[in-house]
C-alpha cells in the first residue's frame, strides 16, 4: 500500500478482514505522521468547532499495527518498479532507502494542493490545508501572526470553509477568486447566493481577480497578496485553489493516466492493463455516470469506497466501484450548499442539450415555525427528460436533499418520473410538495412544452 | 368536484389552469366551512407551534371563487346518479336539496376517522382531529376542561403528534395503544425507540391495551377511559386510531371499491370502468410499488399529487400517478421517525423472503459538534437483494434521509447497488459513510452470505 490515509488504509483493513496475517502480508508506506484521518475536517479544527487534531483521526497507526498491518510512517515511496514487482522507499528522517517486493500493489497517493507558481508563494505565513501537518502549521502560524488580516486564495469548498473558519478565529477575511462567483462547482447564478451569504458574514469577496504575487515583509513573512489591480494586506494566506492527483510515481512507472492527471482504473479499481496493481482515492480518475466521461474528484467518501472495493478484491473477494454522479455538499454558517450531476457548462461540454429551471420553496410547511427559503436549480435533458443535475442553496435541510437527485441520477430517472416520487412529507420537514418535486414539476413542464404546444 | 380539500381543489385549480371559464364550468361541493387546508398541520396548531387556524389554509374559498370555481360550501353531496350523470346535494344549514348534472365527476371525499363503537364515545370531551372544525372543537374543549389529564387513544402518527401537542399545552398525557409499541407503521423493534422517547417526554405509554368504554361524569362529559384492566382518568380524550376512506356515496353508486374500502382507479386516477369519473386523495386506494398490492394511505402529499393528475386529465392533458412506496416521516420533540417500503410483516404477507439488518450510526461526522445517534433498519429481498424497506429513528437529519431509500425503491435498486450511491458527504452533514450506506453494506453482505460461503 502506498499511502496511509482513507483509500490505502481502508483497503488494508478490508483485505486483512478477509485474509489473516498468515495468508497475506500487508506493508503500508506513509510519508507523513498520521493515518486514516479526515482531511475534510481540517477547516472545522482550524475554526475551533473541533477541539483537537486527534478527533480527526479515525484509526491510529498503533490500531492498524495491532491488526497485523506493517505500517511504515515517515517512509516515502520514491519509485515503483513495475517489471520487477517492487517499490523503493526512503526513510524521510534518515534518508535510508530500500526495495520492497510485492505480489499486489495498491497506489493511494492522494492529491496535492495546487500551489500556483507565484513569486513569494513559499513564504512563511502561506498555507495549504491538505494534511493534518498542514492544519497544524496553519494553526501555529495563526498563533504567531502579528495582525488579524487573512487572505484566502480560491473560493471553492476549501476556500469558503477556510474563510468561515478564519472569521470564527476573529480574522478579517478577504477571499480572492478567479471566477466571478464563489463555488465554481455551482452555476454562477447559484454561486451568487453563496457570495451574498459570505458577504453577510463579513467576508470581503473579490471576484474575477488573479493573484500575481505574494509580497513579503523584511522578516520574509507574507505581508500582502497582489493582483494586477491592487494589494490585499495579509498576516496569513490560505491557498484553497484545489488539488491535483498525486501521480508522480505512477507517471514515472509508466502507469496509465487520464486527461486530469489521475490514474485510470477499471471497475474493480485495478489500474488499467495491470493485473496486480490497484489504485484508489484522490489519485485516480472516476467515471462520471451522468456525462460518461472521466473526472477527478478528491473526496473522502469516494476514497473510503475505493479502499473498501480494493481491499475486497485484494483479499480475494469481488467488488466494484461503478462511478460517481458528482454529489457534493458544504456549508457556510447556516447556509447549506449542495450539487450533484452536471452544471450547465458540463452538459454543454459533453454535447447534452437541456432545459434548466430554478424554483424557490421552503424547508418546511410555510406555516411551520422555522421554515426557511430554499432555491433549487434542476437540469434535464431535452427530449428524453432525463435528470442531468441539481443544485440547492438554502438553510437547514437543504444540503442532504440533494441525495434525492443523486439516487435519481444513478437510476437514470426522468424529471417526469421524479414528479411522482414518494418523498417524506410532514409539516416540520417539508412543504406538501417537497422543493425537489416543485423543481421536477417545473422541469417536466418545460420538457413537455413542444409536445403540449403541438397538441394544444 | 365532491370535496373541497387537497385533492378536490388541486384538481379544480389545475383543470382551470388548462381550461378557462368559457371552456369548462367547475362546480365544487364541500360540506364543511373550509377549503384546501393542511389537516397534517392540526397537531401543531393544537400544540401552539402554529398560532392561528388560518395559517393552515393554503387557499380560501374566496380565492377559489376568484379563479372561476363555483364553490358551494356547507353543501353535502348525498347521492351520485352515475347512469344519469348527476349528483344530488343538500344545503347543510337549510336542508334544501337539488340535482346538478355533470359531464365529468371528481370524487375527493377524503377519509373519516375511525370512531370505535364504544359506549360513551360520543360524549363531550371526546375528539377526533381530522378537520379544521375538529381542531377548533378540541381547542374549545381544552379551554373548557376542568382538569389537565388527557388520554390519547391510538399511537400512530396522529396519536403520537397529539400526545406531544397536549404535553406542550401542559397536560398530563396517557396514550393507550392496542399494539405493544407505538407507531405500528414501524416494526416493533423500531417502535420501541419511539416509546422510549415519548416516555422521556413524560407521556405515559400503555401498550397492549384495548379501550372498552368511555366513562362520563354527571354532567355527561368524559371523565375516564376504561380498558379491561383499569381506568385512566381523562378531562379530554383524543381519538387517533386512524382513518378509513370516506366512500359511502361511491359504494351506494356502485363504484368499485378495494379491500380497504377505497375507490379503485387506473393510473390516470380514473375510477375503474368509468370513463368520466375520477377519484383521488384519502378516499382512494393506491398501488404500492414495492408489494404490488393496493393500499390505503391518507396523506396530504399524495392527495395533492392526485389532484394535480386529475386536474390535468380533466382539463384535457395527460398525467398519471404511478403509485407509492409508502414513505412517511414524523417527529416527537426532537426525535425524527421515518419509514418507507415494507415492514417485516408486510413483506411476509406478500410472500417476499428477506434479510433485515439494523445499524447504529451518527447524523454527522463523529468529531463534528452536534453529531447524534441514528438507527437505520433495512430490509432486502433474499437472492435478488432488491431493497424492500427502510426505517430510521434518530434526531436531526434522520427523517428526510429516508428519501434516499424512497427513490431507490422507486428505481428498484438492490442493496448492493446502494452501497455505491454517491450521497452528499461533508462533516456537518454525514459521517464519511452515510448511515444509509452503512445499512446497505450490512444488508448486501447478508444477501451475499450464501454465495460467499459457497465460494470460501
Amino acid at each position: 500500500m502506498i499511502g496511509g490515509d482513507a483509500a490505502g488504509m481502508s483497503a488494508a483493513s478490508q483485505a486483512r478482514r478477509l485474509r489473516g496475517a498468515g495468508e497475506l502480508e500487508i506493508v503500508a508506506f506513509e510519508r507523513g505522521h498520521f493515518t486514516s484521518y479526515s482531511a475534510c475536517g481540517i477547516p472545522y479544527w482550524v475554526g475551533g468547532d473541533v477541539e483537537e487534531r486527534d478527533r480527526l483521526i479515525a484509526r491510529t497507526p498503533e490500531e492498524h499495527r495491532a491488526r497485523g498491518i506493517d505500517l511504515r510512517l515517515r517512509t516515502e515511496v520514491t519509485e515503483i518498479d513495475v517489471a520487477a514487482g517492487r517499490v523503493r522507499a526512503r526513510d524521510v528522517d534518515s534518508g535510508a532507502e530500500s526495495w520492497t517486493s510485492y505480489d499486489k500493489l495498491v497506489i493511494a497517493t492522494g492529491a496535492r494542493p495546487v500551489r500556483p507558481d507565484l513569486p513569494g508563494v513559499d513564504a512563511p505565513g502561506v498555507h495549504g490545508v491538505q494534511t493534518l501537518d498542514d492544519g497544524q502549521a496553519l494553526l501555529d502560524s495563526l498563533a504567531r501572526a502579528r495582525g488579524r488580516r487573512a487572505v484566502v486564495v480560491g473560493a471553492g469548498y476549501i476556500g469558503v470553509e477556510m474563510a468561515e473558519a478564519l472569521i470564527r478565529r476573529g480574522y478579517e477575511v478577504t477571499v480572492v477568486n478567479r471566477g466571478a462567483e464563489p463555488m465554481s462547482t455551482l452555476d454562477a447564478d447559484m454561486g451568487r447566493l453563496v457570495r451574498e451569504a459570505m458577504e453577510g458574514l463579513g467576508v470581503t469577496m473579490v471576484g474575477e481577480a488573479e493573484v500575481t504575487k505574494v509580497l513579503t515583509g523584511q522578516d520574509g513573512r507574507v505581508r500582502a497578496v497582489a493582483t494586477e489591480d491592487t494589494e490585499y494586506p495579509a498576516d496569513v494566506v490560505v491557498l484553497g485553489i484545489g488539488v491535483r492527483p498525486e501521480t508522480t510515481l505512477a507517471r514515472a512507472a509508466g502507469l496509465p493516466l487520464g486527461a486530469h492527471g489521475g490514474l485510470l482504473t477499471d471497475r474493480a479499481m485495478r489500474v488499467r492493463g495491470h493485473e496486480n496493481i490497484w489504485a484508489g482515492g484522490d489519485c485516480v480518475e472516476v467515471l462520471d455516470l451522468v456525462s460518461g466521461q472521466q473526472r477527478h474528484i478528491a473526496l473522502g467518501t469516494h476514497a473510503n469506497k475505493h479502499g473498501q472495493v480494493i481491499g475486497t478484491n485484494v483479499g480475494g473477494g469481488y467488488a466494484t466501484f461503478p462511478g460517481v454522479v458528482g454529489t457534493a455538499v458544504s456549508k457556510v454558517c447556516d447556509l447549506e450548499i449542495a450539487r450533484t450531476g452536471l452544471r450547465e457548462k458540463d452538459a454543454r461540454r459533453v454535447g447534452l442539450q437541456f432545459e434548466a429551471v430554478t424554483i424557490e420553496s421552503t424547508s418546511r410547511a410555510g406555516y411551520y415555525p422555522g421554515a426557511s427559503p430554499m432555491t433549487v436549480k434542476m437540469l434535464a435533458e431535452r427530449r428524453t427528460g432525463r435528470l442531468l443535475g441539481v443544485q440547492i442553496v438554502g438553510r437547514e435541510g437543504a444540503a442532504k436533499r440533494v441525495d434525492i437527485a443523486a439516487v435519481a441520477l444513478t437510476a437514470g430517472l426522468t424529471v417526469e418520473q421524479m414528479t411522482a416520487l414518494d418523498l417524506g412529507y410532514a409539516p416540520p420537514f417539508s412543504p406538501v410538495w417537497d422543493p425537489v418535486l416543485v423543481a421536477a414539476r417545473k422541469a417536466a413542464a418545460k420538457i413537455r412544452e413542444p409536445w403540449d404546444q403541438a397538441a394544444g
